[in-house]
Order: C-alpha cells, then structure tokens, then sequence
C-alpha cells in the first residue's frame, strides 16, 4: 500500500507550537523531509529536534538562494515519490502554516498530481503568533485584515496599505526602508509594531520609529498595524 | 502571588489541532473559561473535551446574540480577576486562534488594563485549517491576501476583492447570495471554494457555483479564492 505525504505545519518556532495531530505523524513517519539551506542548516529541522525520534531517513532540500528553485523541488518530489510508492509515510516539516506562503504548496502540487496521496496539517502561522507575542490582536468585528509583502511598489504598498484596517506587512528585509517610508506618509507609524523571529529565543520586538531607516530586516520579520491602534476599540 | 490568565487558542475544530503548549497549560490551569450560547452550550468546551481534567472550576461566559456584550465581559473580566487575585491560573478556550477576529480579545484588553498577567497562546487558525482541508494554499510569492467580513457593502466588497491576489470571506451568514453574486460579477466563481466547519466531522466542501442562491451558510463557514487558481502556479 503506498504511504502518505504529510505537510506538516510545525509551528513559527517555539517547539511547542506545534500540534498534537503534527507531534504524532512526526512519531510514526518513516521519512523526515525539510527545507535547508545550501549548507544543509535548516529551521525547520532545528524547531522540531525535541520532537523527532532517532534512526528516521531525513531528507534536506536544499534551497540555493537566487538559483531556479523548480528543478529542486522536481528531484525532492521524485525522491518523495519513491519512499511513498514503497509503503513509507513521509512528513515534510513547514515552518509555521503549509499553505501561508509556505514552499509546501510547490511540493504539494507536484505530489497531488503524481496521483500520490498528501495530506496537509495546517500549523500556527508567524502571524498569529506576531500578534499573540506583541499583545496586538489582528482584526476585529468587520475589519478588512490584509497580508502585504515588502517587495510591492511603493505606489501598490501606498494603495494596499491606504484601503484597510489592518495590515500584516511580511518578506520587509532589504524592502524596509521602502515600507516605512510608505506607513509614515500613510501617518500610521504610531499604529505600527515591528517583531522579529517571535517566540524563538533571538526575539526582538521594537516600536517602529525607533528602527533605523537602513535596517535590513531578518526574513523572519513583520509589521502589524492597526488603524484604530488596537483591533478591540 | 497573581495567577496568569491564557488565552488558548485550542484550534479550529479537530481536538488535536490544539498545540502542545495550550494542551500543557489546560492540564495545569486552575480555572477554565469559554464563550458559551444563552443554554451554555459552547463549541469551545466541546473542542477540548478530550483534553480536560476533571474537577475544574468552570466559567461559561454567555453571549446573548443581538444584546450589548460589554456588560458581559466587564462581567466575565471582574470574574476572572478574582481567581488570578486569589493566585488561580484561568485558561480562556479560544477557538482558532484568539487575535484573529476573536473575542478573547475585549477580555485580553479589559484584564491587561486592571494590571493583571495576561498572556496569548496562538492557535491554527480557522482560514489555514480550510485552506488544509481543501488543498487550496492562501497565498504565495508575492501576492496579496486579503481577509474580507461578508457584512461589508456589495461596494466595498467589490473593491476589495477586485483588487487583491487572494482572499478569504469570512462572517457569510446571510449575506452569502451578496458575496456570491459579487464574486460572479468579477468572473471569480471557477477560482471560489466553499467550505464550513472545517476538520470537524460535520464538515461540508462544495464548489461555491453549485450552491443555491439563498444559501444560509452557517457562521462557521468560509470561501477561499485564488486568482491564479492554485496558489503554486
């Protein structure tokens, strides 16, 4: 019988963020497969170590930054592909939700229409968990909530940005001058919380202002708004 | 010493979506409260029935549909204090997750102003766990995600979601036949997937074109789109 891929949400990083339902497939899955770097370092590995039993094959996709990410995820698709078709179960660990940007999604397609059996366990999200650790709920009652990436142009973050009530502006690293330029002409930095890799030990959480206009922000960065200041009011 | 209030967030529906945090908290938890109908019936309590401890102090915060609710938090908040006075933890039973339009927040923002400890526990979020279900990923690259209340006006409606990558139309209720009609206008409804109570075991996905025009649909519904179709491609 062939086995199941599971893409499993494990959480934006502290170890027990993660679900029951994704700690147990993590107990029996066969095959451990995870996003890496060049290098072979790898978040998502390092989130879960508390949780993985010893003796797993372990598959690193090594993602080279800049270079073409396709023909990576075609060999890790096929490489999956084999441990499912001879009976092995195979979890793919995602940083934070599969389906939230996550690189999942590329595997996931290329399963699913492999005709193999994929299963997705959705996980706490990075923004969720920003909000829980800056005290600042997302959206209230009929509140339009947007999730804006850094990389727009001014002129589409400027319109995003001026046509909701609350935003959650994701990817900032070298597009973060850009995107405080934008909030402060909007005239919402004073509704502006700026949080890095929440709940991991490094966690960083500063007001917006008080961040240098040069500052490259880590990938593992957000800022939530708020146009009321706070979602309650 | 003053106990701490959480706000778990215990998932959307499946009783081991809950993290393995909240569920170590809800062993532990002095007191545990629930936003509960007028009979005391609540989905929230239902959720964690597995997970609870008996003999637990119980508080079900009952919401009057159509009556001030202020009343009945300041009620709840004043309730709560007391316990984390006498040196109680109390575990708040947030489905989903708490900051993500719920209303542990008017709790949250009640409890912190009277000084006592109050810390959020994210949770998976109901828009990830129907992205899941469906195998239908939010967002990707750099698209815009757009959470859109079905009780905004067929304009603002209109706006919004001609104007984003993807969405999620939460709060359907009666207003399902104006959504619905909106998304047709903007030739969205082949890229529209419906799905309610997702990952319980009532759950019901149907392509949004083959539901009937007076749909009620029930509060714990939602419709995700993707202009591209699937997020991946």
């Amino acid at each position: 019988m062939a086995g199941t891929a599971y893409g499993l949400g494990i959480g934006p990083g502290e170890p027990d963020l993660i679900t029951l339902k994704a700690y147990n497939i993590l107990q029996k899955a066969d095959v451990i497969a995870y996003p890496a770097l060049e290098d072979g370092a790898s978040l998502a590995r390092q989130i879960v170590a508390p949780h993985v039993p010893t003796g797993r094959i372990e598959i690193a996709i090594r993602i080279t930054m800049g270079q073409p990410a396709d023909p990576i995820y075609d060999a890790a698709a096929l490489e999956i592909g084999e441990h499912l078709k001879a009976g092995k179960s195979v979890a793919v660990l995602c940083e934070g939700d599969p389906f939230f940007y996550g690189s999942f999604m590329y595997l996931f397609g290329r399963l699913a229409e492999a005709g193999h059996p994929v299963q997705t366990v959705p996980g706490v999200s990075s923004m969720m968990a920003c909000a829980a650790q800056l005290g600042a709920p997302l959206a209230a009652r009929n509140d339009v909530l947007q999730v804006i990436p850094g990389p727009l142009s001014e002129e589409r973050l400027r319109a995003q940005l001026g046509d909701t009530d609350a935003a959650a502006i994701i990817k900032l690293g070298r597009h973060f001058a850009k995107v405080r330029k934008v909030i402060e002409e909007l005239g919402l930095t004073s509704r502006a919380r700026y949080i890095e890799r929440a709940t991991l030990e490094t966690q960083k959480m500063v007001p917006l202002g008080d961040l240098p206009e040069d500052t490259i922000a880590p990938y593992f960065s957000m800022i939530l708004i708020h146009r009321r200041g706070d979602a309650w009011r």
